[in-house]
């Protein structure tokens, strides 16, 4: 079918690639003219014989809302958009409500498949109204990978975003259990083999993933992990989750530890600890000493310690 | 070469076939006669040319304290115990302290594999001497399975239940990690198709893994998992890793978080949140209503909610 | 001085006494005819003279809203609006900016003290700028306790709500460290004197505090809390800490997990442990009993356990 | 009454003293032949008359195990020996257990006071038979202080360590719960006057606490903090009561996530964040680089941020 692709990004220019190698007819729009089919998004669409299909592939927050906005004032009744980016499911349920209101459809979908997309196919995850999902099943059939996996309709309009978010909480403490079990087998002083340990666990356990895969990958570069401090950034999809979790009052305890230490990994130090470390001193000054000095008694007691 | 076997259950019987078949001679004992080869832990003894070695594969605690003791009084300097069972590596290296006084050798071993060891294979992680284990190493080669993985000396003795005890403990955490985005994807109006978004995540996905393979499962059985109560027992090694990690000054959040929940997950009510309620309640009573009264300024407001 | 008042709930209508008491001129409006001095919004406005102070003090969200918004319609430029009330500091940012495109100024206060705070005054932290809270002081010095506490200029718009709100974050997590240590003596079974033991605790100890004085209140009317669910609400307020904090990548730990626990005692049934207790069950199972029946070796043994 | 005391330190010398004032006839054995009234144990116990009391005041392990032992060698039936140190509770178990067999009393008391307690009295939480605490009840009637608060025989022996411990695993919440709401106001950049802040609060709130007034007395000498580090140790009792939980199988996130916070404090860097860098920066790498890339879609998208 047709479709157009606004963003011809890496992501974005395989895709369009991946489609027309599927059959598709693609008509593709990037600001940088050297990857470009056309010199503007209303040349896009004019290029499209309605109903159109656009598939939005730039980057979150006010890059896709530009995006959205033109599209709206350009595209006509029964049309659809696509945002394949990064958006927040809540953004998403502001732009369909946008354009549903100009009778132009909506769907998002998040996209997992890099640079391996092209080759392999896209996991994709769609929200959306059945009708326009529907319409749009040629595009996903074709970037999807081979078999069973990889593709779904998760919901209403901002679900494909929403379970993305979702997959990546749970990698966050995927990512924090290998990592505390990492830490506490290397503080022990009988484990004289920490890489060995991990490269074992690879097959014929409980915890054999990817992710696993990966960190032996790491392991095999940097058996100590010397070359690397414990630094971690996060994205704004960890974040989501727990605040759509506080939202929806769901517990999410491992996941939102597992934000909590990237957030104090990149700490200097931490105001927190000054705050308990000052209130240990005070214990120990005159004024306050009466209530905490018994944790000191005997005849040849080290300093209190609480 | 020669081993003898104590505990001759589903899982010491399959290991002590899967040796037979790779050639060894196995003298079995286990306390019902019917699957033992001789009448007694001495017989077993007996029947063994030194130096000895003799595999335990009977309960952890009291059972293997037991053997541990009885091995103590009839074996001969030279000889090496292996202890296969889910003891705690803090036995182990008292077991191995208490042998070592009469020069017999102790090797801990950790043993994943299950009912399907016997075809393919145990994985098995290894805590003791360079020595020891590498005597053993023609055992440890046939029932470990084929390939690469499966196998590692990790370190001194108790090395190979601590790495055993963290394996679990990592499990516990990713297994928290899938339970918590399913309950946000259920919590959320917008997904509703659940069970196809997890099933489609089985490839292309950072969180692809063994655990979310039976989650699907799982759900392909009991799409709401309305068959099941959320209700978690723990084994001694989630509560193990985390007594390890305090013990070592590790911080260990994602993991105690997800052993605490299964603790909660068995609580008919919660003493704490009893007092939190009850806390909540004395600040609406008329004595201590002054410092929380604010919560619900205005002409028409709601109770004061904390 | 001269304020105008618009709702004289049990909170609106004890500051306006206490502030009459207190010398100045109130002029209350409430949408109770009973309890209001004049008609109308416009006729509270009507009879004050410029530049006047009017302070807000209903029900945060669409009711204060819907004040602030008829208020910028007739107020001239040079008065001044006091939100009272609970309003997200986000709010009082907007609700900042849309005064003050019409020069009137805005100043947000979070308030303490309930009923007695007629007699004892109210608590007040207060955010704004210099000038206009400089303007309100004879208001603030009303209403305050007598002494050096309870008044605190904290900073811009929204500072007043924000530190109001992060007192209600810290009054969480301090209530949930008395609920959880409650719950590990509880469980204790050497301990057997529990209610007398949190009496005792009221002097001499470094956990003496005023929410420990209601615990030893409520310990009183119910010394094994069993006319009590363990069943826990939430304000908004534990919430809006807790998503500050994530847009503030500050690690909040504790906080969190009390919010977390109030979560969890709210539910019949957790999601997430189901998914747990899913996964436990299928190790179980035949296909996958592979990679765990070796938690249960030995002859005797008792079912796996994980 | 008579008591021999065994630990003639800052505590153990005040007690004895405080103990002379109110009457009682005290020895007093220190290895410090300076403050020592006798100059052995075994001399301690010939001055008094059977049936003897001894107070035990000496650091808590092996310390006090010795002089455990050395009294179980020398006192006689029906002598009590008293253990106000800080010992862990299940040391307590076991000494009462051995001196029970040998006819010997024997009673757990938590001692909170320091140096203020010679003036003010020390609050004490016993643990012990009815009858042996009765007997001791003299004693403990002129070491606590005047009115109802600051005694408690809180059940078996080892619930005085026991409740002592949980009042500490209390105070590392509390004390957290501070400083979170520290770090979340200075984060913000609404708040312009932090100290000022906590200062206001000290009356008319909920948190009005001995632990605020400590943090308002740091924040006068230091507002910034400036001076101190966010480096915090750990008392035994903090790890203490997470292990206890652990073997109840209580939940404790609040107290769990404050010691976690702690042992946090004191890393230079983080093995376990190295593990989750190391991660991140797998999934830029080009094998793997499949699965993430997705999440940089576009044509002008910033690398991956996991």
């Amino acid at each position: 079918m047709e479709l157009g692709i606004i963003g011809l990004g890496k992501m974005g220019g395989n895709m369009a690639e991946r489609l027309r190698r599927g059959g598709h007819t693609v008509v593709g729009y990037d600001r940088n003219p050297d990857v470009s089919d056309v010199g503007s998004v209303e040349e896009l669409v004019e290029r499209l014989s309605p109903p159109r299909a656009v598939w939005v592939m730039v980057p979150a927050g006010k890059p896709t809302q530009d995006t959205v906005n033109k599209l709206g004032e350009i595209l006509q009744a029964g049309d659809v958009v696509v945002d394949g980016g990064n958006s927040h499911y809540v953004d998403d349920q502001k732009h369909g409500a946008e354009l549903a209101a100009k009778d132009i459809g909506f769907v998002d979908c998040g996209v997992s498949g890099g640079v391996w997309g092209l080759q392999n196919g896209y996991a994709l995850m769609v929200g959306g109204d059945e009708d326009n999902v529907k319409r749009l099943m040629p595009i996903f059939e074709t970037l999807k990978p081979e078999g069973e996996f990889g593709f779904v309709h998760s919901g209403k309009i901002g679900a494909g975003h929403f379970v993305k978010m979702v997959h990546n909480g749970i990698e966050y403490a995927m990512m924090q259990a290998f990592g505390e079990g990492y830490e506490l087998i290397e503080a022990s002083d009988i484990v004289t083999n920490v890489p060995e340990t991990f490269h074992s666990w690879q097959e014929g356990t409980v915890i054999r993933s990817w992710l696993l895969d990966l960190m032996n990958r790491a392991l095999a570069d940097d058996p100590q992990l010397d070359e690397i401090r414990g630094y971690a950034n996060d994205s704004g999809e960890g974040r989501w989750t727990v605040q759509a979790a506080v939202d929806l009052a769901v517990p999410l305890p491992a996941i939102t530890a597992s934000l909590f230490a990237r957030f104090a990994s990149r700490q200097g130090d931490s105001p927190a600890m000054k705050v308990v470390a000052a209130l240990r001193h005070e214990f120990g000054g005159h004024a306050v000493e009466s209530a905490k000095g018994a944790d000191s008694p005997g005849a040849d007691v080290s300093p209190p310690a609480v």
